[in-house]
């Protein structure tokens, strides 16, 4: 940074009014002999005062502006392409800025440039066709959530300092706790998604289960697990090779018995094992492992049961979710991802442990500026559980979606769902050439196409072009992955204005590619 | 969770528009033969399905009401009590919710209870008498980028899901490592807060500098650091007692003759000194650590360089900041809270990083069902440099108000910072049995009653007495900590609401306090 030059004052929305710092010298005055140093250090040639307050007049006028293109953006989702990244790299490149600029721009200048440009050229997560990696949507709901949270600026890590907006967020999490069954004493925080809401899992885990010097503890996982398990335990400080990934059955469920088989290796081998990962919907097929049986094997071992339940397992509030989600309430730990299947924009995740306390022997630190913390139980420090001080008021933005639209909406939303899945695997299987190579076990079918004769190299690649047909007709976006060595596409159905008129668009457009391939 | 009731209908201001899931069997005649099961067992009785898209009017609805509120408390912040939690216990316990509701509620309802009873009881953290710990106020602006990013909810942790966007986020993190003064081939993240910003600093160097059995590894911070970096380091793995403070001298600075000796007997003892954090701003008293010697230190010992300018890094925006921090270039890692020194909502934080390949070595991890990732070093996959893979776009609530206001406001605010802080101080200076404890290096001072012949625990009783007879008047709040044993209070300025007339007021009932004490 350069000394700073005197700010230019351009034609714009917002007003700025003029105002001498040294008004303050004006006041001095009124304290009599005791007058403040004169200030010249400030600047050489002394700078206007520039308000970041607008009036009510001003607030008013930028969100009615910005209300008017979120509402024409919103409604025109379905209109919108599935993704349009054209011309993206060439947009980001001009958008290069190696410098903050010294004076404000217009207000419309940059809802232009955000939502005629930037917003656009995107993968459209927020649309109707979005039917890759994890769908969220993003409930319009949420959006005023953050609004006023952030906009009243309260504080939330710790109880005292707003304790009816801290129960709020207590309530939901509590709430959190009754939809994956676990049982009074049970607490957790809002993280901002399942990464970080794994790692605290993973440290809580590392806490209670082993000593301080803790390298040789072993984390199990599946081979379908997310990745996030394995970063997060690079991040608490394992190596890499402490995660055992093990195998999987031929509906991409962790073989229990093999699992059960490299824990006593393991153990023979010197080693440590501690955490075990159970699937709620894995990434790649929405497969849930056989929690029940993990629950039993972790009891008898002693080992700590996680479970990642960031994509399914808010699935839990439908009666086929529990169905197949049965056991997860014997976890120690529960992840689950609302910005996935509560609909919620990015941003928030989920970790919920058996015991409250855990957290608290993870995370309490006490410190002389702070205020004082809450002894009574019932009454919750969020910087005490959870490995933030400052914080969002990530409770506003579950709370108030849930309060305003009831649990039902969601309820049926996701039952919706699960039937689009079971929908979408029906059309598929009347595609000639097309394999289901994984049947929804929540809101995921997974399915390839098919040559005889063909080198799996070709088929392969014939997939990807298949994906890319799909995909460049814009009215639904999808992604494939990688199952044994195969290219394999993938249905994720999960946001909520996802209904059947747009699957059946996209089925017309998979049968219309696989016609070209 | 219990069988789903029948969903109740109520009154309320969001339509519901029932719509039977079974039109998808309609839909499935389409197919031909290839119709879905007739999910018969979605539920004993089938639920009426409950959209959760507001149409455009009752977006428009909607928003317009929480803008009303908004508005209003907004433009009522000096007129709010500086904090007010009488009656916040029984409040919270009142709003005790086990149970998800099923329905919703009317929105009306809900702002009620939010703006009427739940937000003003608390700690008025936004308002412009917030003096105590860390305040930061809140800026407008970010509450429209917040209510852009969500409603538009686009996924910014992968490049090529919106490239765009993303550049905006990569050229806020530019501009912060320009204001620090960190060379080219800087970089860095925008993280919720400093806590995790300085968990990923510390993941970082443990990497670079430590083998993979890193528990022999020491970190050097003051007695005057934050916790959340010893948070951090036992976050990251290491023993407590891995984390040495070292001793400050009389203006709260670490003593860096004192530090170096500790390293030496540390490396003599067997141990591996590697990680150094320097204050550009202590939480008690705003002290800035000699910063050119720390980083020669540094140098010299080949260790991690860490700043922690959560709180006072962003006065480097000003020349006196500059002065008063000069070598905070020099870091290998360096914190900032936007929200506190950029006036932001609580929610963001910044880790910056002298060569930015080291965040994507601790940070990133392929898996089959993701994108692809950026080869071109100018495009950043922000989940390849930070611990998240779905995020918030926080890039944009630093954007877009830097875009709006320019750089220039918040530098003249933090100016003012600077200013108000001396001002009080001289202002203090005059009130008799005042001692100032720490005259201010930032925008903090810090102070006390003195009284010839009390004992140090009266003393400090009758201290804390004088905060709560200050804050009772609830036109300015400010809190204590203690320092040496003695108790003591403080006044942080760094609220862009907090104007010379507030403080004025302020030091009003300062004498008011002590003539009562």
């Amino acid at each position: 940074m350069q000394e700073e030059p005197a700010p230019e004052v351009e034609d714009q929305d917002l007003t700025i009014v003029p105002c001498n710092l040294r008004c303050i010298e004006a006041a001095a005055g009124r304290l009599g002999a005791n007058v403040p140093p004169p200030m010249s250090s400030t600047s050489q040639a002394p700078s206007a005062f520039i308000p970041l307050e607008p009036s009510a007049d001003e607030m008013r006028a930028l969100l009615d502006a910005v209300r008017d293109r979120v509402v024409a953006h919103v409604s025109s989702l379905p209109a919108q392409p599935a993704a349009d990244v054209e011309g993206a790299a060439d947009l980001a490149r001009k958008l290069f800025e190696a410098e903050p600029p010294e004076a404000g721009i217009p207000a419309a200048e940059i809802l232009d440039l955000l939502f005629d440009r930037a917003i656009p050229k995107s993968f459209n997560t927020a649309g109707p066709g979005y039917l890759a990696y994890i769908p969220g949507g993003g409930v319009f709901a949420a959006a005023l959530a953050d609004l006023i949270s952030d906009a009243t600026n309260r504080y939330v890590g710790v109880w005292q300092a707003a304790p009816a907006l801290v129960q709020l967020e207590t309530n939901v999490v509590r709430w959190l706790c009754g939809i994956v069954g676990l049982p009074a004493g049970s607490g957790g925080y809002l993280a901002t998604g399942g990464s970080l809401a794994t790692f605290t899992a993973v440290v809580a885990a590392r806490r209670e289960r082993l000593p301080a010097d803790f390298l040789k503890g072993t984390l199990y996982v599946s081979g379908q697990t997310h990745h996030a398990v394995a970063k997060a335990a690079s991040l608490a400080g394992f190596p890499a090779e402490n995660v055992r990934a093990i195998p999987w059955d031929e509906r991409f469920r962790v073989q229990v018995d093999l699992l059960a088989e490299r824990i006593a290796a393991d153990r023979e081998a010197g080693l440590t094992p501690f955490f075990v990962c159970g699937n709620a919907g894995t990434t790649n097929t929405g497969a849930v492992d056989d929690l029940d049986s993990l629950a039993d094997l972790c009891a008898k071992e002693r080992l700590w049961f996680h479970v990642d339940g960031a994509y399914g397992g808010f699935f839990m509030l439908t009666r086929r979710g529990r169905q197949a989600m049965a056991g997860i309430g014997r976890a120690d730990s529960v992840v689950l991802d609302p910005h996935k299947g509560l609909f919620l924009p990015y941003g928030t995740g989920a970790l919920l442990v058996r015991d409250a306390a855990v957290l608290r022997r993870a995370h309490a630190a006490g410190a002389d500026y702070l205020p004082h913390m809450q002894e009574d139980p019932g009454f919750v420090d969020i910087c005490e559980i959870s490995p933030e001080l400052s914080r969002a008021y990530r409770g506003l933005r579950v709370w108030l979606p849930v309060k305003l639209h009831g649990l039902a909406a969601f309820r049926t939303n996701l039952d919706e769902k699960l039937d689009l899945a079971l929908y979408a695997t029906q059309a598929l299987k009347s595609m000639p050439g097309v394999e289901i190579v994984a049947e929804p076990q929540l809101s995921i079918v997974v399915f390839r196409l098919v040559r005889p004769g063909l080198d799996p190299e070709t088929l392969n690649r014939l997939n990807r072009d298949l994906v890319e047909r799909v995909n460049a007709r814009q009215r639904i976006h999808i992604s494939g992955t990688v199952l044994g060595g195969a290219f394999v596409l993938r249905i994720c159905v999960l946001s909520f204005r996802t209904h059947v008129e747009r699957l059946e668009q996209g089925l017309e457009d998979i049968r219309a590619a696989l016609a070209e391939t």
